[in-house]
């Protein structure tokens, strides 16, 4: 990041005073106004709650309120800096909720890393929102803290670094595919990364049916014959590498069709891009440096290249995702986030490059296209309904 | 209350669709919005927050903000109908900070009713805010709660059932003084009603400097020879009732100079007003009805009513105190509420009215006088500075 940029955000940081603002949308200047909005008219609404708990969907603000709710430890990739100092990330990402899909989103960081009492502090403050967006906690503890909360809550639960950059992924994945003229079922797709987002990518395009998946972290290729911890590794280890083949990076690589890099930058070199299938597909969305930069990428013969990166064709990012799936989510008052509304939300975000502009430098949708939430939402609500 | 207001308010909270919105303050259309708002530009707050934690005031939205949490078990005069029934009061307030004083607050219900789980609840999300006003919680179980929150925390806590109303009855208090040409040191108050705003209402009274309080409640007056099972009523019995009198409501009014009630409708009768000493002062503020009618109570001889309602002169409200309390003590920085500022307060809310419009009739300003938070503020920015 230019130094340039990091001083224009911290100055910009120093003006806004905070990226969000709470507004009332009841008028109270009036006698009357205050007797409706507050004492003694109020006291209908909350009684109208206690008969039938559903009606907070229709008397507060909860049917278009999401939490986005952090610990601090896996913030962006500045790691563990805790949760206040994570609160500008949070509030950042409610600019974005509010501005791309209509969506009322309120930052929240937890001043704990134990997974008990995260989970049961956001249980308890859950009746507040109409869905949970967790975000940039640490794995493995995301895992779990996720499927507690699913378990335990009803409403939606949204991992965002987890299911927003699969969803993404996922997207641009489906017009490369259709771009290099390649079926899902028949190709083999390696992750470099196997932390949240890489696992997650991981279980996201296995169901979508992709031919092979090869995972590879720090340890290499995730196999069946190597023993993990991390619970997440283990049942990788299961569901993934038809063939059981071992080795680094470059191993994996050999013959693969697609390259997904969740990791650090300058892990690719051009000759592991050489060794790939024809017309490989690059994902390197390590940041801010990818895994290799696309003119190299390019120069080695990929056939497709997208980053993380605004600067680049091809931007993957999340941002696509999480406003309209929350959007759709609250819309039709879906209790939970399925893998169908997950799909249903890549097809929407990739539908949205029609056949005649698809191209190799034109698989998704700009980050800034504000008519995507909208499509997103649809396609969730739909499938939802479903 | 009237059964059209009843049915009015219920229709604007369907069309409101929650009295509260979250915005953006930052822009996010374009590229460049994107990379200052959100990522890359963003980790540079994050990083400066993590270097001084003191920042958060700076480039996150905390040092306007004020969480107003409850639990629901003591919602308005509806009792224990839970956190989420009780959300359209809490949205309530949410608009009165914004509206009067210019202070973002979010509304949060916690489902729990056990003293330690809310604690550390609150405790664990108070970082996302600058202040924490508490709200509806039942008694004795609030006295707890802000007691330990206030040692757990280093931003304001404030329990606006107790001390919101305290310090508006003692506004309104020190303005009918002087209007009846007594002296605050002088004079005898009985408050009736010993829950946690009797009790709040009484402890501040007695710090403000009335010669003598005597606390009444279902089992009579609270006394130095009975046993007390709540700490707050055996405190009591320790620091009221200079004389040692016992009996009930009755005995209490003889020749008292102030009657306060945050009690029950209709409980005082015209007997008890003409047994009181010269110039009656009554604040009669059980809700809807008071503990007596403004028209019995001045056909028995008071001088002064009060009630808490809108259709009656001296509208005893404490929407004239919280917002402007926690304006004052957002804008220095304060870690607390102190009982200095909280008299600062109550001593700006009586000024407004000038020597020249107090009169019987107007003791106080009324709700609707947005100027009051900015003198409240200023007036507690001060105190909190000596």
């Amino acid at each position: 990041m230019a130094t340039d940029i990091k001083q224009q955000a911290l100055e910009k940081h120093y003006e806004w005073q905070g990226k969000i603002e709470v507004i009332s949308r009841a008028p109270v200047n009036t006698r009357e106004d205050l007797s409706l909005c507050y004492t003694p008219g109020v006291a209908q609404a909350c009684l109208e709650i206690e008969k039938d708990p559903s009606l907070s969907y229709k008397l507060t603000r909860r049917k278009n309120l999401v939490a986005v709710i952090t610990d601090g430890t896996a913030v962006l990739g500045l790691g563990d800096i805790g949760g206040l100092a994570g609160m500008p990330v949070m509030e950042g990402k409610c600019c974005l909720f509010k501005e791309f899909a209509g969506v009322d989103a309120f930052p929240i960081c937890i001043k704990s890393k134990d997974v008990d009492e995260i989970v049961r502090t956001i249980e308890l403050i859950s009746d507040s929102f109409g869905g949970i967006n967790i975000e940039d906690i640490s794995a493995p503890r995301c895992f779990e803290i996720e499927r507690r909360l699913k378990e335990k809550l009803d409403i939606p639960v949204f991992h965002d670094d987890q299911h927003g950059t699969a969803v993404v992924v996922g997207a641009a994945l489906i017009n490369a595919v259709r771009c290099a003229g390649k079926q899902m079922k028949d190709i083999t797709v390696v992750i470099n990364g196997a932390g949240a987002a890489g696992i997650a990518i991981g279980t996201f395009l296995l169901n979508m049916g992709i031919g092979n998946l090869i995972m590879v972290d720090i340890n290499g290729i995730i196999n069946r014959d190597d023993k993990y911890e991390n619970p997440a590794h283990a049942e990788m280890a299961v569901k993934s590498n038809k063939n059981n083949i071992k080795g680094g990076l470059s191993e994996a690589m050999k013959g693969a069709d697609v390259f997904i890099g969740v990791s650090k930058p300058g892990l690719v070199s051009e000759d592991m891009i050489k060794s790939m299938a024809e017309k490989p597909i690059v994902f390197a969305m390590a940041n801010p440096e990818p895994e290799i930069m696309p003119d190299k990428a390019l120069a080695a013969g990929a056939y497709i290249v997208g980053t993380g990166r605004s600067d680049f064709p091809n931007q993957i990012n999340n941002v696509l995702v999480f406003p309209g799936i929350f959007k759709g989510a609250l819309q039709c008052g879906a209790k939970a986030i399925t893998e169908e509304m997950k799909k249903a939300a890549a097809y929407a975000i990739a539908d949205i490059v029609t056949p005649d502009k698809l191209s190799r430098e034109y698989i998704i949708p700009s980050p800034l296209d504000k008519s995507v939430a909208e499509a997103v939402a649809t396609a969730v609500e739909k499938a939802a309904q479903k």
